[in-house]
């Protein structure tokens, strides 16, 4: 293969994989001559090559752009629908990092990882529950059937006694499994928000969280959140903005280590916003996602508010698999039927394998112990990670808590992960706002930014932009 | 425990276990005096005790009914979103029955049960094929990652190939994964649609579909459907009846073994429905749940319009298990991706296992074995139950066909469902209508009816009623 074929095959490989997203910016001539050190020809006729692929398109005076797919090109059938669809396409490089998330292991590194990584966890373990859940002919016996509805009612009992662990106090019947924390997420704004409505969501925060509200058709409100919890007086001006028909009824928010900033919320704080979702009525969805990774003491609002207008969610993707998509909410005893009703209408039950083999890990208390090693050699990671960065001339915009830091880089995210993106998959920081800008600010991923090749290619990166 | 406070008690129980639905009506005094063989002061008593405890109202002239449960009883907090809720709540005794097929075993009978009775499933089979492909420690390795997006490509594969024996004809990369076909049902409606659109289901039909499509706020245009297929007819006229900029763009059905009914498809019928299609520039979904029940050589409309404007949905509860939550789509190339970054919205992705040992039981004949062996199951009790439903005064408004006989009790099926609900669960037709409707027609699952004691209670409750 010439070098214009190498490279023409690389860009096109990236576009397929989407980890260059439709509508993204190729790198400049100059810059991608540079980092694949080939002339800028080469370059050029690689561009032309993608070009006439259909690939990407030029726009003049700001250069070459991977095109948006479009549905009219490929008949004229699925125009109409494809036009009208109301998903509202993910920001720039969400798509590629989410993508990114689900790449087979041996790829490329991910600095910008949203899970452990996978040496983090347990095989071992994760087999164990498997088999002695599904030991005795259980496995085959539960087949046969739908699972209930609200979920393993094993699997609940012991959600409720590991919940009350962070002073959230449910009964069993007060929760319903789900496919992963997703799921749990889907079925609160589905059932009590309808297309048009408004809700108030953190900002920075889960692209994935703003994507699905607006393919939803809902409005989002984005709540600056601070080191120590949402801005309350910005949170109240928003709603006061809104006309009374069409104040948000919904704030959804991770209240302990946030993504992507590892801040958690204060006492003060919680306590702050309790008082203004009394006051406007609000309904609040606590996120608690990274509940494993931070001390069981750190505030949840669903404890203060003892789940009278807060709905609890969290899995354990984060912690012990995120392959088994287990899930679950913890609600206030008047919603939990119409959120199970929900369920119903939308996958019927859920597994009761992995429900089974999840109740096994709390039970025996392999959970606890497991996460009590991540926890240690998530600290060390931190510091180690913590330092790296600040002597490659990063700074945090937040302190370093958990598995994500949130750390400026002095040049724009969005350019940088484009120009590393051969080697390294990192999380810009714009894909954590509602409407996309552009920042200086990265998410990394403490566990999979140890190694020092990363922050010195970061910095050669940094000097050609 | 006095009578009294016995039949307080039982009837507490269904309503506690929602199957008497909320707005369900009590039998009349009369009615359960008899039922019951208790005096009608007894009834009277117990119903009054019901209404003290606030399950139950009395409305002048037409007697007592299941309460709404009212949200604003529980706390004002939550008035303001229960209120506002878009889900339309599930017709009459829909959820009853909906909630009867997740009973667990040893309960009453169900000649209205959805499924395969459990013990016509293979259990052994099922932890076969879990084991083996699991073994060698691919479970441990597959838990440590996210899935992929699309799901197992080895299902994919296997998918590909099954469905090709219905001369539907995609490649792995047209397939996606879900949890059961349900979910693939909610991703192409969200995908496509948006709140307020109309959209053509075939009526009658399964009632969470109806549900699930009001609840994401679009509105339901019902095509009648006849024993060789859709009223193309009818079909036509309500799409012209809406203006052009509300014109329905897509059509739901179940186009083999049709539920309630079991009328199939023809293969005329499946012509002209391709061909208003394009007229209307309709995408179409075809529902194939029931694909394994019948002949293989059933026309699909995705087998005749090759994947052109169709989405094919399936899954396996029907015929392996119910439990595992396998289910696929099958798409236009242009549309695949869509639907995917849809369920990346709704359950990131899917778990691995039960897709692996699914695609352990399609690679090794397992599913088609099994299947055979349940058609020529199901033929004979169907021959059984459709001579005792005619010896004892019902009739068959189609011709049987698959699991399900659409039957003519010559009663209003409601009001038998109630007399009958301490012994037998039914399915009476008004839940498979879009607006529930009185009707004297009732859905009986072949398999589950072959009692004849059920018959003989039929014929008692029709006599009384």
């Amino acid at each position: 293969m010439t070098l214009v074929e190498q490279l023409t095959r690389r860009f096109a490989e990236h576009i397929g994989q989407r980890l260059l997203a439709p509508g993204a910016r190729l790198p400049s001539v100059r810059e991608c001559a540079h980092h694949h050190a080939v002339s800028p020809h080469t370059v050029v006729a690689a561009y032309d090559q993608l070009q006439a692929q259909g690939l990407v398109e030029a726009r003049s005076q700001r250069g070459f752009f991977v095109r948006e797919r479009d549905p009219r090109a490929v008949g004229g059938a699925r125009a109409g629908v494809a036009a009208a669809s109301p998903v509202r396409p993910l920001p720039n490089s969400a798509t590629a990092l989410i993508r990114g998330m689900f790449q087979a292991p041996g790829g490329r590194s991910m600095p910008g990882l949203g899970t452990l990584p996978a040496e983090w966890l347990d095989a071992a373990m994760l087999t164990a529950a498997m088999r002695r859940a599904n030991a005795g002919g259980q496995a085959a016996a539960f087949a046969l059937h739908y699972g209930d509805p609200a979920g393993e009612l094993r699997l609940r009992e012991a959600l409720a006694t590991k919940i009350a662990d962070f002073g959230v106090v449910a009964s069993s019947e007060q929760i319903a499994t789900t496919i992963g924390a997703t799921q749990a997420l889907d079925i609160v704004t589905r059932t009590l928000l309808r297309a048009g409505d408004s809700v108030l969501v953190d900002e920075p925060g889960w692209s994935v969280e703003y994507a699905r509200l607006a393919a939803l058709g809902m409005r989002v409100l984005p709540v600056p959140r601070g080191e120590s919890g949402p801005d309350v007086a910005a949170m109240r001006r928003l709603i006061e903005a809104q006309k009374p028909a069409a104040r948000p009824r919904l704030y959804i928010t991770v209240s302990v280590l946030h993504n992507p900033t590892g801040a958690s919320l204060s006492l003060q704080s919680a306590h702050r916003v309790l008082q203004l979702a009394t006051e406007f009525d609000l309904h609040i969805v606590e996120d608690d996602t990274y509940a494993h990774l931070a001390p069981a003491h750190a505030p949840r609002l669903a404890a203060l508010d003892a789940l009278e207008r807060t709905i609890y969610v969290s899995g354990f993707s984060k912690i012990l698999t995120p392959n088994w998509r287990v899930g679950f909410l913890a609600a206030p005893a008047a919603l939990i039927d119409r959120f199970v009703d929900t369920k119903l209408l939308t996958t019927l039950t859920t597994p009761s394998g992995g429900e089974l083999a999840m109740a096994h890990c709390l039970e025996q208390g392999w959970l606890r112990r497991h996460a009590e090693r991540v926890r240690v050699r998530l600290a060390a990671a931190r510091e180690r990670t913590t330092k790296l960065a600040e002597s490659h001339g990063c700074s945090f915009a937040a302190p370093p808590h958990g598995l994500f830091g949130w750390v400026d880089t002095g040049v724009d995210t969005e350019r940088l992960a484009h120009t590393l993106i051969d080697d390294w998959l990192i999380a810009p920081g714009s894909i954590f706002h509602a409407e996309p800008r552009p920042t200086t600010l990265m998410r990394i991923n403490f566990a999979t930014s140890q190694d020092p090749r990363f922050w010195k290619a970061l910095v050669a990166a940094r000097t050609r932009l």
